[in-house]
C-alpha cells in the first residue's frame, strides 16, 4: 500500500493517539502518501508521539510532543484536505528529522493556549490605573505579589513572568504608532496588576495609558514548541497552510537544505490579534534552494522570516585542534559542524575573516562545546575571536508574499549565498529587512553575499518603532579599510510608501545600488538613504544622502 | 591498556574538559581500572558531557551535563583515591546508564551552589519582624516585589520561588522540635522578604519566630540533578563515598539491579547545614540484591532510603491491548515495563490486585502514555484502576548504618521482596520507616513482602514532625476482608528511645511481629504500638496496644 486514505472511522475520540499510531505505521510500511479526511480534529499533547528536540532561536531543550513525527523518511506526503488541527498542551504538531523529499498540505494550526495574553483596554481611571479586559479570559494566569504571571509552566512550581507587552489599534490591526514593546513605558516587572471582580486586569502604575479600545498582547517567555520544525531534512514543500497559533515559531528550519514554503500563512484567529508567539519563518544554517512565495505573514510576534548561520567562540586552539562555544543559550544543542565544513576565524568587532580552514573531524562534548580538528594548523586563531561555518549557503527567494502587522521587523537576512526579495508587500512595525547579526550577542552570523531586493511596496514601515530605515543594515563596532562585510545589496524599483524619513541605512559593503525606486513621502517624512564604508555605490538622485544627523 | 593510572600532568585548567575525554577514551579503548590521583578538582558544568536523562523523582527530564558518563560499559572501576569534585554549575556527576559490574570508590561530591540558601536566624525585631543572616551570601537568589526566588534558573527569565523551609538547631545539628515544613508558619508565598543593606535578609511577616542562633534552609523548588543516577545497570558497587551537596538525590537507581552503596555517606560540610538536596539513596524498579551498608546519612532534605515501583492508571483496555498514563509528573519518561513482565491490576482505594498478567509487547508513545498488550484479553481491568509491574522485586539488606538530622523521614520502604533493616541507628525527624505508597497521589508502588527491622537504635525520632509513629504504615482508603496489602512485618529485638508516643502503627498486614524491643519512654511519651487489619498479631505486653483516641 503505497497510498493510504483515512476515513473518519479511522478516529476515536484522542486523534493524537490515532495519528500517533498511523504515524507509527506509515514510518514503518513505508506508506507514501496519506490523506487526512476534512475535519477538526482536536490534539491533545497528552496522547502525541514524542522526539528529543534541540530547537534554535527557542532556548528550550529536551523531550517535546510532536502531533506528527516524520522522522528518517523519505518520499512522503500528506494531505489533510483542509483540516484543522486545534492543539491543547504545549505541543509541536510537526517535526521533520533527518527526512528527504516530503511534502504536507493543507492544513490549518490553532491552538487552546499559548501562554499569552490577549486584553482590550476599557478604562483609563483617576488614580492613574489603567483597566483591560482578557480576550480569553484570565484561564493559564495568575497575579503574585502584583506581579502577572503565566501559570502553565513546562514544569511545577516555575513560574514565568510575562515580560513583553505589544499594543494593537482595532481598527486596522496595526501595531499602534510609536509604542515599541513596552507600551506601558515600564519594565514588565515593574509593573502592578491586581485581578478585578468582574475578571479584568488593573494596571496600577503604567506610566504611559494606552487608548481605550487597543488591545495590548501580554507574553509568557517560554517558546516551548513550534508549529513546524525541521532538522537535517532535505527537500520539503510546505503548501496550503494557515498558523493561527503555536507557542514559538511557526517554522523552523536547522541544518536542512531544499525548502519551499508555498501557500504558507501566519494568520489571525477570528476576534484575535496575534498569530505565532514568535517568528513566522526562521532558517538555521540551512542551504540549497529556499524558495517562499504566495505567502502571507500577519500578526506573528516577530520577523516574518530570518536567516543566519551561527557564530561560535573559540575557547582553547592547539596544534590542529580549536574548542569552541556556542555562546547564546537559544543556539544551545544545534550541530552545525561536519566532517569537510569550510570555516574561518574572524574578530568579534569586524567580523573580516582572517584565516580558512577545512574540518576533518568534530568532537561534540556537550549542548554548548565542541572540538574541531582543522585540516591544517590553526595556531593564527586567536582564542576570543569567533568561528564561522560557510559551507552552508542558500539560494532564498522570497516572492509574492504580504507581511504585515507583526510585532518587530520583517525581514533578518544574514545569508551569505544569494537572497531576492521580490513583488512583495510589506507593512511592518519595523525596519522591513534588516542585515543584522553580530559576533557578540546573538552570534548571528552572516554577511550578505548578494541581496537584491525589487517589485516591493514598503508601505508606511517603521510605524511602531523597531529601526531606523526601511532596510537597514547593523553597524560593526568596527571596519577594515577596503574590506567589507557585506558584498552587494541591490535596492531597485521598489515603492516606498514612507512613515518616517529613513528609507534604507547600508554600511560596509563592497557594493550597494539603491536606484529607480519610488518614493511617496508623507508630509513629515523626507526620504534618507545613509551609506557608510561602501567601495561602489549607486544613489537615485531623488533622495537626501548621508543626511547630516 | 587495561588499567590507567592518570598523573596530575593529565589534567589542564578544566578538570571537566579532561574528564571527559578520558571517559571517551575509557569506553572507546576498553579500560578496565582508571586511577585518579588525591586532588581537588574543579568541575564546571560548561564542560562536562552531556547525556539525555529522565530521572525518576526529579520532576525535569532533558539534556544534562554529566561529569563521569559511564555508558554501554562493563567490567569497569574507577578509584578517586579520595578525591573531592567540587561542582560548579547544574550538573550530574555520574551518570551510570546501561552498565554491568561496575565500581566507583573513594570520591567526595561537593557544589558551589545548589539553589538552596542556608541562614541563620540573627534578631527578632520590635515589629514582629525576623532577620537572617545568609551563611554564604545572596548569591543566586534576588528578591522581587518580596518574595525570594532563585535566579540561577536552567532557562532564563524562569523564576524559582523558594518552596520550603527548614529549620535546624546549631547547637546539635538537629531540626528543631517540632517545625515540619514552615517554620515561619506561613506558607511560603505569603511570606514577604526584603534585604537589608548589610546583606541580610528580613522576614516581615511571620507567624512564628525561630530561635535566635538557629539556621533555615530555604529550598529552590527544581532537582535539576543529582549526585549519582544509574539506569539499566547491573552490578554497581559504590564505595568510600562522601555526598556533601548536589541538585537533586545523592543516588538513585532505576531499572537496575544488583546495587551495593558501602561506606557511602551524606554528610555536612564544614559550617553548613544541609547535605544533599533531597533523599541520600532512592530506588525505582529495582531488583535483585541492594545492599547498603556502614553508611551514614546526615542533613539531607529528604529520606535516607526510599525504595518503590510505579503504579500506572489504565485509560483504555481494548482486548489484550491496555493503554497506561503514568500520573505523577515526576515518574514522565521512566520506562518500566518490558515484554515478559508480569502486571497485575488493582483498584486505586484498597490496591489490592484482582487480576494478573503477562506483557508481551510495549509501545511507549511519550513520556507519559504507553500501550501494553497482554498474553490473554484483559476485559476485566477497569478503566481507572491501576497497574503494578511486580517483575521488579529486590532483597535488600540495610545494615550497620546511621540515619540524623535529616528533614522528614528515616525510609520509606514499598519493595514487594524482602527487606532487613539490622543494626542501625536513627535519630530521624518524622519517621524512621514508613510503609508509605498510594495509587492516587505519588503513584510510588508496593506493598511490602517482608520486612524485617531488628537490632536497630530509634533515637528520639519523630522530633520534627513528619509522622504518627517511629514505623509507620500509610491506610488505605479501603480494605478488603481477608485480603492484605502488605504480607509480612516483624520488628523486633530493637531499642526505641522515645520523643512522642507512637511506637509502631501497621494496618492492613498479613503478618505483624512487634516483639522483644526495648523500650525506653520519655516522661511525656508512651510506648503505643497500633494495628488494624492484621491476620495474625503478635505484640509484647509493656506497650499499649491501640490506644483509645
Amino acid at each position: 500500500m503505497s497510498e493510504w486514505i483515512l476515513t473518519k472511522g479511522d478516529f476515536s475520540e484522542h486523534p493524537a493517539l490515532d495519528f500517533e499510531r498511523i504515524m507509527r505505521r506509515c514510518r514503518k510500511d513505508g506508506i507514501r502518501r496519506l490523506v487526512v479526511p476534512k475535519d477538526t480534529y482536536l490534539i491533545e499533547a497528552d496522547f502525541c508521539a514524542q522526539a528529543y528536540m534541540t530547537v534554535s532561536n527557542h532556548g528550550h531543550n529536551g523531550p517535546k510532543r510532536v502531533a506528527f513525527l516524520i522522522e528518517d523518511m523519505e518520499d512522503f506526503e500528506i494531505d489533510f484536505s483542509g483540516s484543522l488541527l486545534m492543539c491543547s498542551g504545549i505541543l509541536t504538531p510537526f517535526a521533520l528529522l533527518r527526512s528527504r523529499n516530503i511534502r504536507i498540505k493543507g492544513v490549518r494550526l490553532d491552538s487552546d493556549f499559548t501562554q499569552m495574553l490577549e486584553a482590550r483596554v476599557v478604562a483609563h481611571n483617576e488614580d492613574g490605573s489603567v483597566d483591560v479586559e482578557p480576550i480569553r479570559g484570565m484561564e493559564g494566569f495568575i497575579i503574585l505579589r502584583g506581579l502577572l504571571f503565566c501559570n502553565r509552566a513546562v514544569y511545577p512550581r516555575d513560574l514565568q513572568p510575562l515580560h513583553l507587552q505589544v499594543e494593537y489599534r482595532p481598527d486596522t490591526g496595526e501595531i499602534e504608532y510609536g509604542t515599541g514593546d513596552n507600551t506601558f513605558n515600564r519594565k514588565p516587572l515593574e509593573i502592578q496588576f491586581e485581578q478585578l471582580d468582574n475578571g479584568n486586569l488593573r494596571c496600577l502604575n503604567p506610566n504611559r495609558l494606552p487608548p481605550i479600545g487597543n488591545v495590548m498582547v501580554f507574553m509568557g517567555s517560554r517558546r516551548v514548541g513550534s508549529g513546524f520544525f525541521l532538522e537535517e531534512c532535505d527537500g520539503v514543500v510546505l503548501s496550503d497552510i494557515v498558523v493561527y497559533a503555536c507557542y514559538g515559531m511557526a517554522f523552523i528550519a536547522q541544518m536542512s537544505k531544499n525548502l519551499t514554503l508555498s501557500d504558507f500563512h501566519t494568520k489571525r484567529a477570528e476576534g484575535r490579534y496575534l498569530s505565532a508567539n514568535a517568528d513566522a519563518t526562521h532558517f538555521v544554517n540551512c542551504s540549497g534552494d529556499i524558495l517562499v512565495e504566495n505567502c502571507s505573514f500577519e500578526g506573528q510576534l516577530d520577523d516574518a522570516l530570518n536567516i543566519h548561520g551561527m557564530y561560535t567562540r573559540v575557547l582553547e586552539v592547539k596544534g590542529r585542534e580549536v574548542l569552541l562555544r556556542q555562546m547564546h543559550i537559544e543556539a544551545m544543542g544545534i550541530r552545525i559542524f561536519h566532517k569537510g565544513d569550510r570555516v574561518r576565524a574572524l574578530p568579534t568587532d569586524t567580523l573580516i575573516p582572517y584565516e580558512e580552514h577545512t574540518v576533518e573531524e568534530v568532537e561534540y562534548i556537550n549542548d554548548r562545546i565542541c572540538r574541531l580538528i582543522l585540516d591544517t594548523p590553526a595556531e593564527h586563531i586567536a582564542v576570543g575571536d569567533d568561528i564561522e561555518n560557510i559551507s552552508a549557503s542558500a539560494n532564498l527567494i522570497f516572492r509574492n508574499n504580504r507581511v504585515q502587522n507583526n510585532r518587530a521587523r520583517g525581514m533578518l537576512i544574514a545569508n551569505i549565498g544569494t537572497s531576492l526579495i521580490e513583488n512583495c508587500y510589506f507593512h511592518t512595525s519595523g525596519s522591513s529587512v534588516k542585515l543584522e547579526c553580530d559576533g557578540e550577542y546573538w552570534f548571528e552570523s552572516g554577511g550578505v553575499g548578494e541581496l537584491i531586493i525589487r517589485g516591493c511596496h514598503f508601505d508606511r514601515c517603521l510605524h511602531g518603532k523597531w529601526g531606523k530605515a526601511v532596510i537597514e543594515a547593523q553597524k560593526r563596532k568596527a571596519v577594515l579599510e577596503d574590506s567589507y562585510f557585506h558584498r552587494r545589496v541591490v535596492i531597485e524599483n521598489n515603492t516606498f510608501t514612507l512613515f518616517a524619513d529613513g528609507v534604507a541605512q547600508i554600511n560596509n559593503t563592497e557594493e550597494f545600488v539603491f536606484a529607480n525606486n519610488k518614493i511617496i513621502s508623507a508630509e513629515s517624512a523626507n526620504a534618507h538613504v545613509k551609506a557608510d564604508h561602501i567601495r561602489s555605490l549607486t544613489v537615485q538622485p531623488d533622495v537626501v544622502l548621508n543626511p547630516e544627523e
